[in-house]
Formats: structure tokens, C-alpha cells, sequence
């Protein structure tokens, strides 16, 4: 049964929720740019205290969409061909754009720790990447508890 | 290499974007509501004509988002940790929604055939349905030649 969670201010992920938004390695998130056109893309998550994180170039599309508007999705879901078993979450939010200083830090060591990749091969460069955190005001999930 | 494929009107797609595109079983698309927030959920499509189909339920979000702002984003990606072989396309473009007639049974026919379970088990009721078509104005592709 799908289930919704909305609450102004940011919304707490329950259990479920948060173990696939944990555990799954990729997601794929959507921003709009000034005049109303979505964009998205893959990108690889962490979420630390409630809030997701995921890296950006400087210069991506979807950091200057989230200049533009902060607001964003991300789903995270597993597919398979027994539809019956399809999950995933939708997490609406808003972003704030980290670029540099402790929290920059604090989420790229979270980033590092979940994919080594990163640290070993695409190093987060202060000077040109940027850290997305999302706060969820609306979470939707489906096939989960 | 990142490519890039813009003409207003509609951009044809590449022989290997659409071959990704046609093959792939699920994709994720991002419309937005007419307050400019952005929403993405993973549908299953078709290719045809060099258009993009998937169906929908008539109350869905992404159906009321696309009302109010035929601008959507699909994207199909695959995932692998060998990030060097990240590949995956993101098509901008247009939507129109098909609420029965030739065009809408044109269309679940084709959903028909790469899905079976839409027939066997989640039929497309023109009453319940729309088939959303996205015509292509811009293709971002990366790990494709």
C-alpha cells in the first residue's frame, strides 16, 4: 500500500524508509530550471540525520537549476519484472547548496565513506563540486511496510 | 563522452539512444507542479516513432503536473560501480496526453507487447488511463559512442 508523510519543515523518514534510502546505491533526482523545464539524472546518495546528500559539479545543470529553485524529488526504487513487488520512495524537498566549509566536509566524509570511488579515483574538489543536502517535506513510498 | 542533441520541434534520436531507450524496462521521469516543484516516479515505456510513451493513471501527480506544464524528463540509466561505465540518456521534451481514440490504442498496443503485464494483469482502461507521449526537444547522453 502506498503511504504519504508530509509535514511543513521537513518530514522524519520512518524505518522503512530510510533503510532503502540508505542501502540503495543510486537514485535519480529532478529540478526545474527557470522557466518550468525538469531535468534529471542519476546520482549516488548518502543521507545523514534525516537529510540526503549527493554530490554536483559547479557548473551541472542541476546546480544551476537549484540556484534558480531549490525545490527537488528524488526516487529511489528497485524494479522488477513481478510488479507486484515494485518499492520504492519519492522524497520531496528542498536544497541547500554546500559549497565548502564544515558541512561540505562533514557530508563529503559521509560520501567518501559510502563510496570509495570518490576518494580513490573522483575526488570532491571544494573549488569545483558542490554538496546538495535535502531537506524531505513530502515522502511517498510503495511496496514498503 | 557526454553528447548533446538540441533542434527545436523535436530531435531525432541516436541509433544507440534509442536502442537504450527501446530495450530498458523501466526509466524515470520528472514533470513538475504549477507551483514549481518537481516530482519523479520510474514508469515503463515504449519507443515508437521516435517518441516516448508511458501510461498513467488520470488522478496520478505526474497527469495533474502535466496539465498544468506539458514540460517533462525521462531518463534511463544503468547502474554499475565501475563508474567508468556509467551510461545512460536524459531526453527533455514535450508532452501530450492521449485519453482514448486510435493514438492512445496505438500506443497500450505497443506497451502490450514489451509488457505483458499491463494485458495480463494491470490492463489500460481508457477510463482510468492516459498515455503520456513525449516528443524529444533535447537528448544528454553519457558512456554511449
Amino acid at each position: 500500500m502506498a503511504r504519504r508523510a508530509r509535514r511543513r519543515g521537513g518530514v522524519r523518514l520512518s524505518k522503512t524508509v530510510a533503510e532503502l534510502l540508505t542501502w540503495e546505491r543510486v537514485c535519480r533526482v529532478a529540478t526545474v530550471n527557470a522557466a518550468g523545464q525538469p531535468h534529471t539524472v542519476p546520482v549516488c546518495h548518502v543521507v545523514d540525520g534525516g537529510k540526503i546528500y549527493f554530490a554536483s559539479a559547479k557548473r551541472a545543470p542541476k546546480t544551476r537549476n537549484l540556484r534558480a529553485n531549490p525545490r527537488i524529488a528524488v526516487v529511489v526504487d528497485v524494479y522488477t519484472e513481478a510488479w507486484s513487488g515494485l518499492r520504492g520512495v519519492l522524497v520531496q524537498g528542498t536544497a541547500r547548496l554546500l559549497e565548502g566549509g564544515p558541512a561540505f566536509r562533514r557530508a563529503r566524509a559521509r560520501l567518501y565513506a559510502k563510496f570509495a570511488h570518490y576518494q580513490t579515483t573522483y575526488p570532491l574538489d571544494e573549488a569545483d563540486s558542490v554538496i546538495v543536502e535535502i531537506t524531505p517535506t513530502h515522502v511517498f513510498s510503495w511496496g514498503l511496510e
